[in-house]
């Protein structure tokens, strides 16, 4: 009997595919870091045998989370500075500490907290933009998570590069250093309009087409960068960036709050993905995004959780949460948003915004086996009736049990199996410790 | 030196007192139910030993949460009807499944349920309103949970009631029946008032004036409900229940979304409380309460998960974290809620909601020891700076460790103390599937 890698059996498979088919009893082959076959156990059984296998009889198995915009080296200023307005928030206790603390080392460190963090949360992939993003990638590969790495594009120097076209050639450097890493990805990330003036983005968008990069960039976030481009552009964000061309990439945009109706349809034309960071626009009081609008005019929209200063985690599932309620309440329509369509922007949407929808973000052969194990038999997970339901607003990231990363098992019954969580913790303490003893401004421990 | 009943030492106590005092390595000494004495470690080891010590050094300790408002019997329910209309919802859902399954036994194992997954989730005392209370208070009990248990008043008759009065007199029997208890209350809970007139609202004001019970009510949830209001009464509910005198009484009232100004000012003058239940307010579409302008009048506002049915779960710590978002965006102000205001609508307000304000809801010497320890040593919990955006924002219930409810250990290290847990899950799934195979309008299990 042919022997595969992995083997999953007695699952209750959440396949995502276009059907949205769900397997009761269900197995999956995973060889190659593939998907071999998917299909009802007592077939799958009789076919393959493994060394590694899963008896999933208590656990729901469904695609990896797709984090579509975080940025994750700032997991080590998660709640420094919360309930404050952006501005304050920002420039007076954000980029004060990140001009103070930054290093290679320490986004090393920070995003491999973060990347075992989202591990945790059942997350296999994310798209990220920050800074020293080639330590950033070089932690993802160490954990084993999939990452799409943005290294942020300023018209000022910032930290570790003295201009723009640095930024650039950094990210274009990076992206040949790891094209053979099966789990590493880079973009160009220009920050936003009001960072990255037209000339920078034309830079921006000439290197990722030269090089064959996406482009990530927030837009949108705040009414204040509307008017703010009226009044520098005379046009709202989108059409500025359309008119420069920008939109004639392949582009993720994270947050798109502030889009009118005609903006919305040139973001549709143009086929470009919208990462929702839903507790984010919240904590940070940017405003609603209009999904309902863009479901309504077939824009792709995912979800992500944005940096944890301003969320303070990387649970997916609770942005899941909070994404699918809050706009059945904005829009006064209970059926707004169903869970099932809520899983879908958490799998297979961010997968489609980031260009792999043919190898990941559902459970089918031949994709990538990006795969979590959901505990079924917890207090707070049972009774079941409904099983997309149940992902969105019963559980919570505790449930996640199991994770499956390019076909290599990361997380198993919540140990993780490439870091020694107990060292990452004692190392987030030390810089905990570092940055209240060297950061006035930062909120005191007790406040 | 003398002996304590538990000994909890080298915490990091929020103690939710009026000053909102932090002690750093702080103990807390519990004998006969009540904090005997609370202060630094280093001061309290010298006065008292136990048999029972709890060594928190990696821990938070502070007053267990408040439920305010919620029906645990509808456990069994969890996410059996969702993303659909409320009138759909209710009377086609969960109104039909009501009238066929509930009974004695299945409030009360459900309500073990939902007690187990409310002290799994930091919980120490819940006020309820459903049917059958008896047996949610003698689940109450069982488990050793602190219980405030309405019995719901209809014009109608529900299974175990013919009429009104019965309902009335079955709260009364109760709290004569369970006065003894030190965990248990009941209230007079008319349901709403589109199910409860005039005639039947007037008896229950009498019956909980005459028994010196509180009253718990559904007020101003929808839009409907006041439409509804002006149309039957001539004016908006809260005129409506203060020109009956229904809020010259100890009242606690669940959402109150749909209510003006002057509603307002009328809510505030009357010390009436308003139990928040932003999870379901938004899953179900009802609105967004008022709370900037509740806060600005002075009104208590404590927080509730309200039924799982329309959560769907019993976790305050996520309930706090939508709750605090939320209301930054709905009124354009990332300052509002602070995170240390959310922490006390979590405990002290919701404490004063049901006039026990003097005994709990804080941790100080002399109040009962209602007392969590949350764990601070895991991934998603480091680094910390703010102990009370680390509360409301970064952690999930996982991360809640130990449960002490009235001075005695109900879970310790997850672990629950009184009942079997598996044995819950087992019942759980034997429902599920009772429910499943008998009613035929429940959606499916894999829609």
């Amino acid at each position: 009997m042919p022997k595969v890698d992995i083997f999953i059996k007695n699952g209750l498979i959440v396949t995502v595919n276009e059907k949205m088919e769900i397997i009761e009893n269900g197995a999956i082959a995973i060889k190659n870091s593939r998907i071999l076959k998917i299909g009802k156990t007592e077939l799958l059984e009789a076919e393959y045998t493994s060394d590694k296998i899963f008896d999933a009889s208590s656990n729901i198995v469904m695609p990896g989370l797709i984090n579509a915009h975080t940025h994750i080296p700032m997991t080590y200023f998660r709640g420094l500075a919360d309930d404050l307005p952006l501005d304050e928030w920002l420039q007076n206790h954000i980029w004060p500490v990140e001009a103070k603390f930054l290093s290679e080392e320490f986004v090393y460190d920070a995003a491999l907290h973060g990347a075992a963090e989202m591990i945790k949360n059942g997350i296999t992939m994310f798209n990220d933009m920050y800074f020293f993003s080639k330590q950033t990638a070089l932690a993802a590969s160490k954990i084993g998570i999939r990452g799409v790495l943005g290294e942020g594009v300023l018209d000022y120097p910032f930290v570790c590069h003295n201009n723009s076209q640095e930024m650039i050639d950094y990210a274009v450097e990076n992206q040949k250093e790891f094209s053979e890493n099966d789990l590493i990805d880079f973009t160009i990330a220009p920050h936003a309009i009001y960072t990255c003036n037209k000339n920078n983005l034309l830079k921006s968008i000439e290197a990722a087409q030269k090089n064959n990069m996406m482009l990530h960039m927030h837009v949108a976030e705040t009414e204040k960068e509307v008017k703010d481009s009226l009044k520098n552009f005379g046009k709202r964000p989108v059409f500025y960036l359309n008119d420069i061309g920008f939109l004639d990439n392949k582009v993720i945009i994270a947050h798109g709050i502030w889009v009118n109706d005609e903006e919305q349809d040139i973001l549709k034309e143009k086929n470009i993905s919208i990462a929702i960071t839903t507790e984010s626009h919240l904590k940070l009081a940017s405003g609603f995004a209009p999904i309902k609008d863009y479901l309504a005019k077939g824009v792709n929209i995912c979800l992500g959780t944005d940096g944890v200063s301003s969320n303070n985690n990387l649970d997916m599932l609770a942005e899941m949460d909070f994404t699918a309620k809050l706009h059945k309440a904005y829009n006064q329509d209970p059926t707004l948003l169903p869970a099932s369509e809520v899983v879908k922007m958490a799998t297979i949407n961010g997968a489609k915004a980031l260009n792999k929808e043919n190898i990941l973000g559902s459970l089918e052969e031949g994709k990538l086996a990006d795969i979590i194990l959901i505990n079924r038999d917890s207090l707070d997970a049972v009774p079941m009736y409904n099983i997309y339901s149940h992902l969105v607003y019963t559980i919570n990231s505790s449930d996640i049990k199991d994770v499956i990363i390019n076909g290599k098992v990361v997380m198993e019954d919540r140990k993780l199996i490439t870091v020694d969580e107990k060292e990452l913790i004692e190392k987030a303490k030390y810089y905990q410790e570092k940055i209240k003893n060297n950061y006035n401004n930062c909120i005191t421990f007790t406040s």
